[in-house]
């Protein structure tokens, strides 16, 4: 698997389990997708890195540190996945966040394709998931590296045919996929589920919200049931690896044609 | 600062970025005290790991495979504090638990004594959190690696003079201190928080509820509000660093008297 990794800078440096992201989760990160070699949507990564971070209360570096890593990997971005992580730094024992510690820089390029390239282009096929994600605030909406409510929920299901799962927060109101944020169209409005409780507000949501906005659509954060994603005229999924995807079918619904998906990927494509 | 780190029983090894501790916290962990050149309760101690790891469907490795890792550290378990952490192991990208991975044992051993040994031992002065833990009941009880509640909780002060925080749900039950687990005693019950919504179960916990029942008290797992908290006769907190401590004051509130504590303190010596 040829996987390049850089641990402040240094290429092939390895992570010292007291790193406070190995012994606490204690970090945000970043999913990149590379075209054309370059980090697609970079400047808005680190943007939404630099804030998640800043609400933890980690000291993010200057921009131009990862800057400078990603420039030791020109040549060698030949596509595939950029992964980029920071974590509070090696500090002092116990929960306390440590003062004056240097956070750690973690830049993983993966230059095999993702998975989800395979997802067919005629819809995807999703089931609901049986586990409910946690209401909290003070970490909605960041993609933190405390993500075990993600792997416990991608356990769930085996089956190849299955692309995502829809996950629920405990109270019933409908979130986002395992690894994606979730778009319906309804009644000429674009719905987005709120991410005030839980949930991660993902780059590519974030664009999409602005573009179709932009281009005069109802764009609304809602509170959703289940019963309203059913009732959805469309039903969208979004993040940076598998860009817009319109699904298919949920459990016994299907949405076998499209109406406003082709219309969303064109602005999504021409920003 | 003399800390030796054992990788699957390597010395000096560092841990992949890729490892799915480093990825997702996704992994288990235990915290224990080094007594007369031996970790205290390692059987206790492992047997948790191993039950932890089961709720997250992580394939614990033989307790034997913890005590050959130990066993390169003979002579040199001079006191301090160990940490065991097994993550899920190097997996495929995405959140989704890789088949047939094997999983990865840290051993972490730092000599140092640990700064909760400088606490008084008329007792601990304690705050009450602002910050509220998430109910997510496929997580409660496992000290698994998300621990970043913990880390924010911890964030709120800074005064030395201030030994733990109390932390409650979001409906507002107290659930246990940022790291260990609470006790009252009242009206000649020894009473703790139910820990089946979040919180962690600790060893030292579960000791002294078995010693206690086994001494002829009446011990209850309960769901304990702020208010039935204050109004105890007494108040205990428990971790495998500290033992087992009392509580001196939590803000307004003084406990200057203690009717229980050497009680049980005889009792957890005594096993």
């Amino acid at each position: 698997m040829p996987v390049i990794r850089l641990i402040n800078g240094c290429e092939g440096a390895a992570l010292d389990p007291l790193d406070r992201g190995a012994q606490y989760g204690d970090g945000v990160f970043r999913t990149l997708r590379v075209a054309r070699e370059r980090p697609q949507w970079l400047e808005a990564q680190l943007a939404k890195l630099g804030d998640d971070a800043a609400r933890l209360g980690i000291d993010a570096p200057d921009t131009a540190a990862w800057r400078a890593d990603l420039a030791k990997l020109d040549g060698r971005l030949s596509g595939g996945v950029l992964k980029l992580l920071l974590t509070r730094g090696i500090g002092a024992r116990g929960y306390r966040p440590p003062s004056g510690v240097t956070p750690t820089r973690i830049v993983i390029h993966d230059s095999t394709p993702p998975p989800s390239d395979q997802w067919p282009a005629t819809g995807l096929n999703l089931r609901v998931c049986e586990f409910r994600l946690a209401e909290q605030t003070r970490l909605a909406g960041i993609k933190h590296l405390n993500r075990l409510e993600n792997v416990l929920a991608r356990a769930e299901w085996d089956d190849p045919e299955i692309h995502e799962g829809l996950l629920r927060d405990a109270s019933g109101r409908v979130i986002s996929g395992v690894m994606s944020n979730l778009l319906l169209w309804r009644n000429g409005r674009l719905l987005t589920p709120r991410l005030d409780r839980c949930g991660v507000a993902g780059v590519t949501r974030a664009r999409l919200m602005r573009h179709a906005t932009a281009a005069g659509f109802a764009v609304e954060e809602s509170e959703l049931g289940l019963d309203e994603v059913m009732a959805a005229d469309e039903l969208m999924l979004c993040n940076s690896l598998i860009g817009l995807r319109r699904v298919a079918r949920l459990g016994a619904r299907a949405w076998p044609d499209t109406e406003i998906y082709d219309v969303l990927h064109t602005l999504l494509d021409a920003e």
